[in-house]
């Protein structure tokens, strides 16, 4: 029987950095990820919707197996079908034992698929992580004009933008009262949903998917304020569930939220196996409570973390800030820590701030844009909660600067002398940058 | 004769931020600033180099008066000539006396001009923020088939590459082995001149500048190195000198960078008499010794300081970091903290890391650029000393990521494990992230 120092189940990102941080803390080690993906086939998990317009074939989203290259980390294309606690072993489908010293698990999430009528029907689809799966709803597409999606997260409306840009007419369909309602305060959903009927996209809030109906293919969907879409295809993104069978049947802990139970190490109930990504429970950074954020680079941090404290315990997680960002059209949204709606539900009292400015200087520059910023600060410790931005292509990085300033538990006095700079291309003026203009705006609230 | 509480002098970036926050945190005193500027006439100080190519004319890069507006700040257009310490006066040169409470110096600094024979030519310019000098700059520019620029700065290059995009002949010469090289590493510095030839401009370096050769008008430069250039122009960028005329007369200290000395708190040797921005010295954040970096933004952070500050200490200086960008044709350059030389020559034990992966991900997508980026590490407590990052359009914020990070003093460990996140059009992927990635790099050698 084969005997490894670290195993790995899951090849997609959490697996894949999980191995490489493993091997820069254990240069000695014998590491071995086993992933059901064969070579050349696992997806950018957040490139997903961009095969649909902007990359055109599932093929042109693939991460590079040549990230392994040089690591030394053997890869086995399998499928692990049980984990012996005892033996410390695994089983793989194709009948092979393995023995490890340490076990991570990045298993990963699945789509949630609801359970309504006509589930089963011929075009409906949803996120699967599967090059031949995706490549079906691709040609499945150029047979089709009307598209529904249900659910207006982010993975809705991603998909739903570029659904567009291959010329559909694309019905979003939103239980809530805003799409991006979980993630962004009502404003800045409300930015999002214009953008998005501007581009031509129908959003139908406050409605509940009841039925798909058709014979065997899709031919509408059936809704709960009465209303039937006509449409030829629904795709439903409506978030995942973790993969924890294989935790499940091994004994494991679970969580409050479903996942695999871990501790701030990233260790389960069993000290030897570490679970990751996806298919781990989460806690809040703020308030130390179970999350339900699941994001790539969340599953990357906890990667690092779990890869370095495999033999001796040299990281620990705060909990989860959550940073995101999104586009619809060439509006860039992002949000990082707690909005105004979060930090109201976790019980903070707090203050905001909101500015503008346009996101070059002059504003008069080719191409600027106006970003949008709201701050949220805690009244008693004056530390930055969280922060949402709207603007162009320098979204995605302006939340992780706030990312950072969270992490750091910045106070708004000194997010107001934060020591940012600027340029007429990249950046906001340095008079109303908005970060520290924002932070001076909520002090004389505090 | 008119009294107020502040009496801030300059109207520039950071006279305006020193208004501005004296407001906001002294809501009833009786706030003025002088500045020379006519009303509406006030330039971005960093985007004079853009009205000669992409923006076409001085009054395209205006800051607006409106940020004034309902600030209740008086604005007086006259020039301070004395300042009398005693009876806590100014005087201006229509006659005027104005006492003050708190004084703010916003004086900034000018072009400097090497005393070299020909600086009076005709067609002899340089960076001076003055609308109808700028104004004559562009209609000479109409005039002229060749430029040389004497300096390979941060402002000789923007000239340039500008003066390129009107279709000139540009030539830049800088008398160091490269361009940049005060501000950036060799590597950085020749990825920026490989990108200036590319576009067509000409780089001599090792080339000091010795007479500027004409009858009436400039008609060549002559080099250290024994050539002469044809030219038509000559453009001057080696740097500024603080403007500290009024602060000498006045026998307030000045200090080892010839620039007017400050304490942590922003205040001269006179405690009722505060000093900002370009005309004031800064100390390192890293070494608490003087530093010669001028920045807008540096401008805009200690007018935050020194208007909290001016009836209680509120804010404290923990020295100048040093965060900036700049862009030469689509390349973006930007720099946070020391560089390597900068580390060796403080005298610092340090480790470096560089890595490379694209701004978007997957780096299929289009306008993907690549991202590549050196920290540096201090040995001794494995905190971050600085970073330098080439790329596109988002290296501008990631420099004030990297920024945020040095600030906080974040150790190589902690860096690994910082909370970014990542979207497919806006970041690199969360799996070689390059701030994560590159502290783990760090690391294996710490």
């Amino acid at each position: 029987m084969e005997k490894v120092d670290v195993l790995i189940i899951g090849g997609s990102a959490a697996g894949l950095v999980a191995g490489i941080t493993a091997r820069r803390h254990y240069k000695d080690a014998k590491i071995t990820v086993v992933r059901k993906e064969k070579e050349g086939q696992v997806l950018v998990p957040c490139g997903l919707p961009y095969i649909f317009g902007t990359l055109g074939a599932p093929e042109k989203n693939i991460m590079p197996d040549a990230l392994l290259s040089g690591t030394n980390i053997d890869l086995i294309v399998d499928e692990v079908t049980s984990i012996e606690r005892e033996a410390k072993t695994v089983t793989t489908a194709t009948g092979k034992s393995i023995g490890y010293e340490k076990l991570v698990l990045a298993t990963g999430a699945a789509p949630i698929i609801i359970p309504i009528p006509g589930r089963d029907l011929e075009n409906v689809f949803s996120a699967i992580k599967d090059v031949d799966y995706l490549n079906r709803l691709l040609k499945a597409l150029d047979g089709v004009k009307e598209v529904a999606i249900i659910g207006g997260g982010f993975i809705g409306l991603e998909f739903g933008d570029e659904f567009k840009k291959r010329g559909l007419n694309t019905t979003i369909v939103e239980m809530l009262p805003h799409c991006l309602q979980l993630v962004f305060d009502e404003d800045f959903c409300v930015l999002a949903e214009d953008k998005l009927r501007e581009r031509g996209v129908v959003v139908k809030t406050n409605a509940q998917a009841e039925a798909i109906l058709g014979e065997k293919k899709v031919e509408g969907l059936k809704l709960s304020t009465g209303e039937e879409l006509k449409t030829d295809m629904v795709f439903m993104g409506v978030g995942v569930r973790p993969n924890t069978d294989l935790a499940q049947k091994a004994g494991l802990q679970i969580g409050e939220t479903r996942a695999i139970w871990v501790d701030e190490y990233s260790r389960t109930s069993d000290k030897d196996i570490f679970a990751i990504g996806d298919c781990a429970e989460k806690r809040s950074f703020f308030t130390k409570k179970p999350s339900a954020l699941r994001l790539a680079s969340i599953a990357c941090n906890e990667a690092r973390i779990a890869g370095a404290n495999l033999f001796a315990l040299k990281r620990r997680s705060e909990g989860v800030i959550g940073s995101f960002a999104t586009i619809i059209g060439d509006l860039g949204l992002g949000e990082a820590g707690l909005t105004e709606a979060g930090a109201r539900a976790a019980g903070f009292d707090f203050v905001t701030a909101e500015v503008k400015t346009p996101d070059k200087h002059p504003g008069s520059l080719p191409g600027a844009k106006e970003l949008r910023m709201k701050l949220v600060f805690e009244k008693a410790s004056h530390e930055i909660l969280g922060g949402e931005v709207c603007g162009g292509s320098t979204v995605g990085e302006v939340v992780n600067i706030l990312a950072a300033l969270i992490q750091n538990r910045m106070t708004a006095n000194e997010v107001a002398t934060f020591q940012y700079g600027t340029h007429p291309f990249f950046t906001p003026s340095p008079i109303p940058y908005p970060i520290a203009n924002a932070a001076e705006v909520a002090l004389a609230k505090l």
